[in-house]
C-alpha cells in the first residue's frame, strides 16, 4: 500500500528520532477539522464521536462511593474481579454461551483493547482484511507492526453492508486476521447474523482470527436484536471481541473497555497490557459494575432519542442535493456519498468555512470513500435541523458536474 | 542478548497467532510471587509497588465534584487543558525553566508514557543504554520493537549509584536513547545532579535521547533537593521526562501520568497516544488539578512516615545474616544483595513458603542481580518488624557457602 494516501507529515516522518513504524500513523482528519472549528464562532458540530447525554446517575454514584471507600489503588492486572465476574455473567446470558472471568480483560477504553489485539497479532509478512470505510485506528495499528491489508469496500447504495463472500475471497495463505465493526463507525451499518456466521465459520476453518469491535452494540434501532460475533461463533479460539461502556452509558471519559477471548489469549494479552497501561482506572471500574447491575431505562431512553434523530437525519439527507444516504441501523453515524469523483475533504472544509457546519471527511476512514462525509447525530434534534438549514442551500448552489 | 534469560513461556512463544515481538515480554516475576502468596495464609508483603496510604481528601473530593459536574466525556487528546496548564506552571517553577502546556501530554499512568516514549524510538538496529537493575518494563519495551540494549550494572556495595562515565563509554554510533530512573525502582537510589548533568550533556552533544522516569520524584528523604533531568538539561530536544500522581498522592488506581518533552516530540506522541488509549480518565485528571493546587502537607507527612520505615528497614537488613544493604535516598524500596552466586529467586520462593514473607526476586529487574531481592517498605512499621522476626532466624539457619 502507498503511504502517500495517509497524508503523512513529511517533516516528522524524516525526523531520525522516531521508529520508522510511526510513519504508519496518519494525521488525524477528525483532529484537523475540530481544531479549525475551535477557532470559529457559531459552529454546529455533526462531528461528535461520543454520546451527548450525561452518564446515568447510578453510574456516577457508584464511582463516588468507590472513591469514598478508598478505591484508588491498583486492581489486579486483568481488572477488578467484581467487574470481570459481572461481565462474565452478562455476556454468558446475552450470547448464550458459557464465559468466565478468565475470558475477559479490562482495558483503558476499547481503544487499548483494539490496540493490544491488533498489534499482538500483526507482524511483517502477515495479511489482514479490514472493511473500508472503517474506524481510522485499525489499519495504522496493523501497518505499524508490518502487517499488510486488503480493504473490502462497502457502498452507501448498499447501506454499506459487507459482502461475506468478498471477505472470504480475499483470504490469502498468510491471512492472520479479519477486523469487523458492527455497528460500524463511520457508517452505522449493522451486519446481519448471516454475514457474521459466514465469515466466522470460514475463519475458524482456516485458523484466522476475527477481531470484532462491538462498542456500539447497544445502539441498535427499530427493535432489532443485535448479532454479536460471540453468538455467531462456535468457539473462542479464533475470536476476540472488544467493547466498552463509553457509548452505552455515556462513559467515554471514564475509559473502561474490555476484550473477550479464549483463556489462553487473555493470559497472553494480560502480560502485554501490563506494559501499555498496567491496569484500568479503579473507581470507574466500579462504575461499570453499577452500569451492568442497573436498570435498562437509560439505554431505552437513549434509543428513543437517537431513533428520532436518525429518522430526521435520514429525511434531511434525502432532501439534500448531491448526497446519497441510506437508513443506518445502529451507532449514531450516517456516511452519505457525494457524486463519484467529488473531493469530500474539500466539501467538508468548505462546509465548515462557508456555513459553520463541522463534518468529518470520508477519507479519514479509508481509501475508498474520498467522496463521502461522516455525519454524527450525537447532537440535539435542534442542532441537526439548524445544520441542514445551512447545508441544503449550500449544496443547492454547488455544481459538482 | 539471549531470550532464555527472560524466562519465556515456551508454549506461548510458539503459538503462531502472536506477533513474534511479543516474545520479548517476560513472565512477570512480581505476578508469580503475588499469585502464590494469594493462595497462602498469614503472608506479610514486602512486595508492594504502590503507596499504602489513602489518597488525600482534596483529591478525592475534586474527583467527586468533577463527576457531579458531568465531567465524564473525552478531554482533548493531549489532556485536560486545566491539568496541562497546572503542570506547566508547576514544572516551570520547580525546574527553573519555561515550559508550556504544549510540552506536556497526559497519559494513563506513567506506564503509558514510558511505553509511548520507548516504543516510539526503538527500532531494529538501534541501541539503547539501560541501568541494571531497572524497572522491569524498559528492556522488553525496547526489545519488542527490535532495539538492542547495553545494561550498565550497579551494585549494592556502591548504593546502586550509576557511574556516568560507564554510561558514556557504552555509547555506540547507533545509540538512540539512554533510560534513567531516579529514584530507582528497585534500588531507591537517587542520582546526584552531577551524574545527570554528565549524561545529559554527552547525550545532547551526540544527539541521543534521554528518557527519564521520575515517578518517585517526591519520595526523597533526608531533606535533600531532588535533581530532575529537567533542571540538569540545557534544552528539551534530547529529553523526555515521565512522571505521575500515583506515588506522590497515592493515586495509582486513578491512572494519571504524563510526559514532558519538546513541542515537536509531544505533537508526534499525541498521535500515537490516540492509538493506544485515546485519552486519559477525565474525572481523575481533575483530581490531578486539585493535587497540584493543594497543600504540601500530604507529601510532608508521607515523607516523615516513609523515613521512619526506611531507617528501621536499613537497621534490620544490617542485622540480617547474608544480606548486604545500603541506605536508599528515595522511593520505598531497598534492594539488598545475597552473597555472590546465591539464587535470589530460590531464596524469595523459600522465604515465602517457609516464613510467609513475600519479597520480589532480583532477576525480575535485570540480568546482573539474580542474587538480590527487592524489599518494599510501602507497608506499616509493624509489618516490617514482624517480617524480620521471621526473616532473621530463617537466614541464620542458611548456609550459602
Amino acid at each position: 500500500m502507498s503511504l502517500s494516501s495517509l497524508d503523512i507529515d513529511l517533516y516528522e516522518s524524516e525526523d531520525p528520532i522516531w521508529n520508522p513504524a510511526m510513519m504508519a500513523i496518519p494525521v488525524p482528519g477528525i483532529r484537523k477539522m475540530v481544531n479549525m472549528a475551535a477557532s470559529m464562532e457559531d459552529v454546529i458540530h455533526l462531528s461528535i464521536g461520543q454520546p451527548d447525554l450525561p452518564a446515568p446517575e447510578n453510574v456516577v454514584n457508584a464511582t463516588i462511593e468507590a472513591l469514598r471507600a478508598g478505591q484508588t489503588g491498583y486492581t489486579m492486572d486483568a481488572g477488578l474481579p467484581e467487574l470481570l465476574e459481572s461481565l462474565a455473567v452478562y455476556y454468558s446470558s446475552r450470547s448464550q454461551r458459557k464465559l468466565t472471568a478468565d475470558n475477559i480483560m479490562i482495558t483503558t477504553g476499547a481503544t487499548e483493547a483494539i490496540y493490544l489485539a491488533l498489534t499482538a497479532v500483526s507482524a511483517p509478512g502477515r495479511h489482514f482484511i479490514v472493511p473500508d470505510p472503517a474506524f481510522m485506528l485499525y489499519a495504522p495499528m496493523i501497518r505499524m507492526n508490518g502487517g499488510e491489508i486488503t480493504e473490502i469496500t462497502t457502498r452507501a447504495e448498499k447501506n454499506h453492508q459487507l459482502d461475506p463472500q468478498e471477505v472470504i475471497d480475499a483470504i490469502q495463505p498468510n491471512t492472520h486476521a479479519i477486523v469487523l465493526n458492527s455497528p460500524s463507525n463511520p457508517t452505522g451499518t449493522v451486519y446481519p447474523k448471516e454475514t457474521l456466521e459466514a465469515i466466522l465459520q470460514e475463519a475458524a476453518y482456516r485458523g484466522i482470527q476475527v477481531i470484532s469491535d462491538e462498542v456500539y452494540d447497544h445502539l441498535i434501532y427499530d427493535g432489532k436484536e443485535y448479532p454479536s460475533a460471540l453468538s455467531c461463533s462456535t468457539d473462542l479460539d479464533n475470536l476476540m471481541v472488544v467493547s466498552s461502556f463509553s457509548k452505552t452509558y455515556s462513559m467515554a471519559g471514564m475509559r473502561i473497555g474490555w476484550i473477550i477471548a479464549s483463556q489462553g489469549a487473555i493470559k497472553r494479552l494480560r502480560r502485554y497490557h501490563m506494559f501499555t497501561t498496567t491496569v484500568a482506572n479503579t473507581p470507574c471500574q466500579w462504575a461499570g459494575v453499577a452500569a451492568l447491575h442497573g436498570s435498562n431505562d437509560f439505554i431505552q431512553n437513549m434509543l428513543v432519542e437517537y431513533t428520532k434523530r436518525r429518522d430526521r437525519l435520514v429525511e434531511l439527507v434525502e432532501q439534500t442535493p448531491h448526497l446519497t444516504g441510506y437508513k443506518p441501523e445502529g451507532a449514531f453515524y450516517l456516511f452519505p456519498a457525494l457524486p463519484e469523483g467529488v473531493n469530500g475533504t474539500n466539501v467538508a472544509l468548505r462546509l465548515l468555512k462557508e456555513t459553520g457546519v463541522c463534518t468529518i471527511p470520508g477519507e479519514t476512514f479509508g481509501n475508498s470513500c474520498s467522496n463521502a462525509i461522516r455525519l454524527s447525530y450525537s447532537t440535539s434534534l435542534g442542532n441537526i435541523e439548524r445544520a441542514f438549514e445551512r447545508i441544503i442551500p449550500w449544496m443547492e448552489k454547488q455544481d459538482f458536474g
